[in-house]
């Protein structure tokens, strides 16, 4: 008996996956075992690059996610609505769901998960993050015994595709934005990627899988890349570093306890070692650093985003749950209530984890100012510093820049709030111009 | 009701393991349904870092595997015998199998898996390859969609120590491998490592999960590090590329066809271009790279040995288990037979993959010849080069040594039988002192 699929979506995405599903050679033999029964699109009249019966083919969502006939919704049609209330309303009707939504999974998860576990049914979301990279799957399964203390990703293609080329072309951020919007890199309107809620809305889910707590997405810090100039990645180098947006997600106490978790959760450009392992991840690539007891640092690399990477990682959520469907089936006798869903691959956290403001996160900082070259600034700018518990490691006048000299400071580890602290009084000075820039250090 | 664990082997992976069990805060809470139920050592007078009460302990191994209340044998003791007996006699007697042998896994891997399948058990094995990295169940799971084209590993951790020493340090193999014996990085008899079977055994594993088919561990083409020397790797540094002990499997044809899977299966040291994610996989760390239609490339990278990432493979197996068996107990009816396995879990395979032989492997080579510093010798070697259709890339006296001339060849891609049938004909000439080294490309 096979399973019968309603795809939502005939886009990229949708249509990589119906590629996979009417190419079983060479594959596991459990793709030959799923059917394609219904797709749901918004025009019947678009041309599509996949020939399907017209007879699979529906512009009446509902009508597939209420089918008595349908095992599997998969929902690649992407942002809030209708995708949110399809997917209840599919879970309602006792359909498994595999999903690529980041943007409704981070908002609606508890919602979503809540009526999942009511059910009895699963929500997959592999291809939510990382695009065909396994990351979700191997975070909930081949890590599940590990206490994770960190998860570092660079999981926006878009940014990471700006930063690299700024990084080889000396370019400045705003010119090479257009320019990846010119070849297809960046959206028209690329807010979401590079101002960080793309990368901001998958940390949130890999948090939340991770520390096993739910997470409210309003609560994670989110900077993006539009302060980030050639400047700095020009100093950054000569430093030993390259500039890299992280999403960074922490356990913030390393003791176990029995309260909730205390997380650090943020977005942000950073200057990360060259020698490390996320220094070399480039263009629109993505990675995932994964540290955990007693794992230590494992990485995931792979294609952030693409037809073929994003539907390998539905097609998987697809096939993990036909095969879980096909022990459950087979399985001993058991006469009531909703079946008993795999603990590892089923979502059940109840509650929230604790997100620590930012002021009080302890890390290093590069900052930028533009200065007037008047005698003594230097002095002023460790004064200051030292005044709010800012240590230095060093403090350089780099040249002019503009008839302002620019200087360039890097902390050692030091209290986030008191670095903002000291930052305001530094801004009302009148010696100084502007704050160019400031940024972590990892 | 708990799922209750014969350990078999109380070493560092097993020590790892009893870790892990009995601290599992903040870990999955699936772990507290895990029970130590017994540990079969091979002396009770051994001190132990892990505190157990006596009464768990035992050196009666058959004990365990024949013990009706044990769901999962864990096998940690390694080598060929016991280990395999005891694998067998566990399936034989109903239970659940984790495992981290390789050695045993790639030469009896049919044998167990038969029996496995006949007994409706699974035999899991994530500890066997790349240590804590989430690769084995990722290829079954989360890859499974995909048509596995080649996977690429650095998958020994004391030969890629001492080629990265080698790289930073310009050493020669010998002493550099002496060194790592003192230090703990290789063994006392380093052959299995330095000769690349333990890399063998593991390709095979890999080779047999990508490509769904059974692998004649003799028919892997398998060359250790130790013809590697300083000058290789500071010529190769010079041309672009470091030197890593490369295991490959690679599907031959890329056409879908009906028929057994023809691949390549070999382990040799090779010249790794500097620009690819496997040239800064270094020390003992591990990485395997998948390519597959649709995904690309995705690569996964970690600690490829000790005991706190074995440890976290292993029990991430177990947990696997577990979760699966309450699925199943808590299924629909189903009044006979074996339980039906999960499939992407289980391993099946019936045929065995057609290994093409290394003779008609098309790659590029790199090879260094020492020659009496006669006029015309290069002009010798590229004609003998031309006649067997060996195209060259370059060819270039690079200096002296020895008072011979180091002449350092690249070619293009040929055909491996051309390329050693010429090499022969080169061995005879008068002019040539020695073929001091043969590497391939990738």
């Amino acid at each position: 008996m096979a399973f019968k699929i309603g795809l939502l979506g005939l886009g990229t995405v949708g249509t990589g996956t119906v590629q996979i599903l009417l190419n079983p050679a060479q594959r596991h033999p459990l793709v030959q075992e799923l059917e394609l029964y219904r797709v749901g699109v918004r025009s019947l009249a678009k041309p599509r690059s996949v020939a399907l019966p017209p007879s699979l083919i529906t512009t009446d969502l509902d009508a597939i996610v209420t089918d008595p006939e349908v095992d599997i919704v998969v929902e690649v049609i992407g942002g809030l609505e209708p995708a949110r209330s399809l997917i209840l309303k599919a879970i309602a009707h006792g359909k498994h769901v595999v999903t690529a939504n980041k943007a409704a999974i981070a908002r609606y998860g508890a919602e979503i998960f809540t009526a999942a576990e009511a059910a009895g049914v699963y929500v997959l979301l592999e291809a939510a993050v990382g695009g065909g990279i396994p990351v979700i799957e191997p975070l909930k399964q081949s890590l599940c015994a590990n206490r994770i203390l960190t998860v570092t990703g660079i999981i926006n293609g878009t940014t990471n595709y700006i930063l690299t080329r700024m990084q080889t072309e000396g370019g400045d951020f705003a010119d090479i934005l257009a320019d990846a919007q010119r070849l297809g890199y960046a959206e028209a309107d690329p807010t979401a990627d590079v101002d960080g809620m793309d990368a901001a809305d998958k940390i949130a889910i890999l948090a939340s899988l991770a520390f096993g707590g739910r997470i409210k997405l309003p609560e994670v810090h989110c900077e993006g890349i539009r302060q980030v100039s050639a400047a700095d990645i020009a100093y950054a180098d000569k430093l030993g570093f390259v500039i890299k947006l992280l999403a960074v997600a922490k356990r913030e106490s390393q003791l176990p306890t029995e309260s909730t978790e205390q997380l650090q959760l943020r977005v942000h450009p950073t200057l990360v070692p060259k020698s490390h392992p996320l220094a070399s991840v480039n263009d629109v690539n993505n990675a995932i650093l994964i540290e955990g007891d007693p794992i230590g640092q494992v990485m995931f690399f792979g294609p952030g985003a693409g037809a073929g990477p994003t539907a390998s990682a539905i097609m998987a959520d697809i096939l993990n749950i036909a095969a879980i469907l096909k022990v459950q089936q087979s399985g001993t006798v058991r006469s009531h209530g909703t079946p008993v869903l795999d603990p590892l691959l089923a979502c059940s956290h109840q509650s929230y984890c604790t997100i620590v403001p930012i002021e009080a996160l302890v890390t290093r900082f590069y900052a930028r100012f533009l200065t007037r070259d008047s005698p003594g600034v230097i002095g002023k700018l460790g004064t200051c510093f030292g005044n709010h518990d800012v240590s230095l490691e060093s403090i350089v006048q780099t040249g002019l820049r503009d008839n302002l000299a620019e200087i360039v400071v890097v902390t050692h580890h030091v209290r986030e709030g008191n670095f903002r602290t000291a930052l305001d009084e530094i801004r009302a000075m009148e010696a100084v111009s502007s704050i160019a820039s400031t940024l972590r250090v990892l």
